[in-house]
């Protein structure tokens, strides 16, 4: 796995940074839903045989149909978006070489370090106007960690303008399916390329699923350096059925979202609510260290930041006794106001000049 | 999926040619192992997790031992060995910078589509002679379809040769498990990259789970060109408990030798067994066009090959169901000498021109 770049979901770490925690852990460290879509049954012929070019074209359907795809884009399946994030550089070289590539920060770091890696130049300027100078724009909306959401219109003139420069705008809209309004998505203008996650919303992140939406040129090269048979049968299987299934969407949306109010609630003593979706929320607090470590110390690991050093990202917990410990950790909790950074400080010392960090 | 090259596999193209053939199909057109692994309990927190680093460590530090990896090689876990084969050209353009790539054939025809779209010159001789005079050589050892193996001294030979030409020796040993003497390893002489299968020996293609051992740079590139988590968290347990398993394996290579003597007996009379691995055998036939449409009349699915039209591959039946169906239909069958080559014609006038073909 990628060194250097924190990310939420680590538990082994959070086992090693409060050895004496009580088990079990409860994960909050990342926005994957805790109430997972219902794993439907997966016949023994889906683990045997090679994934069929019909159970693909089956989930590309599906999932056309659920992120509003328009007629005549493209679209690509892949064992996750990361893969996705990691391929763009590489397979639209002509991009980097347009000039600048400008990732609306702060956001999930994968996106900049991809670029750089490809060779890019790339910035990371944390205000639209001044994005909006790059031939090439990596917008995630809404974002993460903090929600921050841009409006459809706005997003469509980026998009002309980075195609006016020969670049590209490339919108993760990994958290935009309990929000659908705020999704680009059905239209689809030119250069643009739209991400989509299917972990994250169906709380299956180890399925491995993820989808690009765009021109068909890019979407054919991304299928390409994948090659064939690059989602599981298993992963075909699930993500057709989950992506068919608009009610349990719905629901699922409502009760998240009534979650994340209560999780809202329970954190505004502590410090700024600043947002997020409805399947994680950014705390902004002078105490953020003291209470990463408190939350540690009662088995509840929650998401901090290299370079925000005031920010904690909390998923939602995902049962009644996650709640009440979540409960019971956070009336035990004495702020100071910040002064007992002690434990952030050390263990920013460790980690690497990489700028924001998210997963 | 990849058009124009033929797979097998592809049970919705057999229904199509045969659409009156007796259901269920027996599929003998791969070389998957018809009785698979049995698949441990998958605990619901592998599909909502996302896959942890320590999940990867353990799925490698048992594929090193499976696959007999030296002591400091490096070794990268990918969803299949076939996304290696595509981004492999990509993430090394020295290696078609050097000079040209041979794909010593006729093989598996995605290695000289990987390096032909990458910009390489690709060659593909049928000689070790002829291949060595390339800067890079790819070799499928044992091959598929006809099992063709090389001396271990040769490999090494290669290898160096390669290495002094500022290219790589590149060794898909997707059908070496079963015999271990056949692989490079433990040895791995430099600009050497071993590529193992994990789904056709575990009869588990679907869990998409493939590795590539080499040097640490290589690795390091495919490992980054895919970023964090591209394999799967079932796919991380399934491996690893499968790969630690060596008297399933021995077993099961026993019971496959048995099954390919078996499968050879029954084609003899109908041409020259040419050769093959435990998991597949390739028959020569003037009758194949005639044999191929014969089967398929009886609900059995037969890899044919885009350019050597007197071949046919077949798999193994998995149950005494299959083999009495197999039987049944070779029972039925008229020889003809290859005079009743219609059906063949036919479908070889919609194939792409890509040389030679296999999966």
């Amino acid at each position: 796995m990628t060194e250097g770049i924190w990310h939420g979901g680590d538990l082994a770490r959070a086992r090693t940074l409060f050895p004496d925690a009580p088990e079990p852990w409860i994960d909050l460290s990342t926005g994957i839903n805790p109430i997972p879509y219902p794993l439907p049954a997966l016949p023994l012929s889906l683990w045997q045989r090679l994934p069929g070019a019909d159970d693909e074209a089956v989930l590309l359907a599906a999932a056309r149909k659920a992120y509003r795809a328009p007629p005549g884009a493209g679209i690509v399946a892949a064992p996750g978006t990361q893969i996705l994030i990691d391929l763009l550089p590489r397979i639209l070289p002509e991009i980097a070489r347009a000039g600048p590539v400008a990732v609306l920060g702060p956001t999930y770091a994968e996106h900049a370090l991809a670029w750089r890696k490809a060779g890019a130049e790339v910035t990371e300027p944390t205000t639209l106007a001044e994005a909006a100078k790059a031939a090439s724009i990596v917008v995630v909306n809404p974002n993460n960690p903090d929600g921050r959401s841009l409006p459809v219109a706005d997003l469509a003139a980026l998009a002309a303008r980075c195609a006016k420069r020969g670049g590209m705008l490339i919108l993760d809209e990994a958290f935009a399916d309990f929000t659908p309004q705020l999704s680009l998505l059905p239209a689809l203008p030119p250069a643009t390329i739209v991400l989509r996650s299917f972990g994250k919303t169906y709380g299956l992140a180890g399925v491995r699923l993820g989808f690009a939406i765009g021109e068909e040129a890019p979407m054919t090269a991304l299928r390409t350096a994948m090659g064939p048979w690059a989602v599981a049968g298993p992963a075909l299987a699930i993500g057709t059925q989950a992506l068919a299934d608009a009610d349990w969407l719905a629901d699922a949306g409502a009760a998240r979202a009534t979650d994340a109010a209560r999780l809202d609630a329970l954190l505004a003593p502590l410090g700024r609510v600043v947002g997020g979706t409805a399947l994680f929320r950014l705390l902004e607090t002078p105490d953020s260290a003291l209470l990463f470590a408190h939350f540690g110390r009662h088995g509840i690991y929650v998401r901090r930041f290299q370079n925000q050093a005031s920010w904690l990202r909390l998923g939602l917990p995902g049962d009644a006794a996650a709640w009440s410990r979540l409960e019971a950790a956070l009336s035990s909790f004495i702020p100071l106001g910040g002064s007992a950074s002690v434990l952030h400080a050390s263990h920013a010392g460790t980690a690497s000049g990489s700028p924001a960090n998210l997963t």
